[in-house]
């Protein structure tokens, strides 16, 4: 099979033209057409995913297709930005039809999900990496950024965070769960869901989003410092997001999971203390759990506070694709 | 250094708000922001370069950031889209300063004559792989699409084609050329300039356009397909678009070249023969050679005829990342 049938086959679908879609010209054209709706910016995002280092060689391609695009349609979420098309280049080692078959039927389930048409994209030959480029729509002004976080909002997280983390070390061999645990963790790490309901429902709530890819210390980091301020944690706040297994952790493990596991794809967000009930109610618009797990600060860097209030000394270190 | 170092260090400018930019939020946010102008559509565009499929190992690293962005603005220059940004995903499989320093100064010097922003991207470790994601705007209705042509129009190159393929051929052993012959192919190989003011130019003028990146008859039947045409080709006025060397060389291997040859860059678009004079004074305005090298017909497929109107017999392949 050609690289032009495998797009065919796999990858080109009639354009939806729903009332909604914004994409005038998908894929087999030299560039795809968008037209944003009046008043609205297009928000913009790219991520590539590389073998064995974002995913094991082993996955279900049904799963990584889901991944692939999920780990874009979270950083929309974390500007709270409604999804409407995606490009998608792939480097393939080989044509391997059972892995694309599966591979698109993930991808295509989310994308469908969320009404985000594949509008282009490239295919070739190379070490397996899947890049995807996501749009997505926000009413002028109103886009969820990283610099809006005020000393005194809440610190809130959505979801659980860690489970990813989790499975990995049961993959790497230093930590053992039950068999409902580990697929339940398991999930987590294959297939995450993006926060794209609870993103657009904060908009005009939270102050500041960032969604927690690289673990929730590092990308919180990101935000204080495009905010110029600071955060109290509160650990057993933190810990309580842990859903899989974490009543029989050690506790150390816990921590490093919670606070700096990485591939939770759950957003962390501000937003003042006088916002809790819209918080709480945007949570339950967007059907997931958000828990206040800390306050901004006017001093800059992270402080870890036990229960008893004593500060928590241990330095958790975020991903880095670099890092030795 | 980390991911993030790296990033400040080679990849973040202070985003430059010109006036005409489209750029709200560039890199260091979930997303990047666009606000394409009223009455414009958003041209987008997706290209992967793989070590080894689309350069050697060895090329200059500034050459090789100019083409990772000159291939993707071809593109745009296709669809008569004015460049406005772009997103960067890059796999390094180590952290080299000097390839770093070389790559982001190519990348920017074509970004920068051409106005368009780098907005935002991913870094990560992995096999040597750059993805990149080009925006720009035309106005709405206007984009030059490959559906367009019929029978009668005119079929037209721009520049020079097959020096690029000439470069590979002294590349892999098979040819020789002097050093200033191999020096303007491989410049054309390695730094392909992209069409983008012709593309625009020719906007209310041609009738279908597409990018020359796999052979001219590969991309040519991209149109014709799209159309629901077929073209008739001058075999003498496409050889006299090789530029370098096409004197001495076998002509086999010169049609090779012109007609399947790759990586040109070139455009190749369909107008009405009334528009001839319109489509010479775009090519003066843009200060690039426009050709007449055929005609588009009713009857599918191409038809390659000599000078002395005798059918040339011989089939060429065109490009395809998985052909054995």
């Amino acid at each position: 099979m050609g690289e032009f049938d495998l797009i065919d086959r796999y990858f080109k679908r009639p354009l939806r033209h729903a009332p909604a879609s914004r994409a005038l010209l998908g894929p087999g054209d030299d560039c795809a057409l968008l037209a944003p709706a009046a008043g609205m910016q297009l928000a913009v995002s790219s991520d590539m995913l590389v073998e064995g280092r974002h995913f094991l060689s082993t996955v279900d391609p049904t799963r990584l297709g889901h991944k692939a695009l999920a780990v874009n349609l979270s950083d929309l979420a974390a500007c709270g930005a409604r999804p409407l098309a995606f490009t998608l280049a792939l480097a393939l080692p080989r044509v391997d039809e059972r892995w694309l078959a599966g591979f698109s039927e993930g991808l295509f389930a989310l994308a469908d999900a969320h009404g985000c048409e594949l509008v282009g994209g490239d295919t070739t030959a190379g070490p397996l990496n899947i890049c995807i480029t996501v749009f997505g729509e926000v009413p002028a002004g109103t886009a969820l950024l990283r610099s809006g976080a005020r000393a005194g909002d809440d610190l809130w997280a959505s979801g659980t965070l860690g489970d990813a983390r989790l499975a990995l070390e049961v993959f790497r061999g230093r930590l053992a769960l039950d068999a409902a645990g580990f697929d339940a963790a398991r999930l987590r790490m294959e297939a995450p869901t993006p926060r794209v309901a609870l993103g657009q429902a904060l908009r005009g709530i939270a102050t500041s989003a960032v969604d927690i890819s690289d673990g929730l210390l590092g990308d919180l980091g990101h935000v204080l410092r495009a905010s110029g301020v600071g955060a109290r944690i509160d650990v057993a706040a933190a810990l309580a997001l842990l859903a899989h297994g974490a009543q029989r952790l050690d506790r150390a493990l816990a921590l490093a999971c919670v606070l700096a596991g990485g591939d939770d794809y759950e957003l962390a967000f501000t937003a003042p203390a006088t916002a809790r009930a819209a918080v709480e109610a945007a949570g339950r618009a967007a059907q997931v759990a958000v828990t206040r797990i800390g306050t901004i600060e006017a001093p800059p860097g992270v402080r870890l506070l036990e229960a008893d209030g004593r500060p928590l000394a241990r330095r958790f270190a975020s991903f880095d694709h670099f890092a030795r």
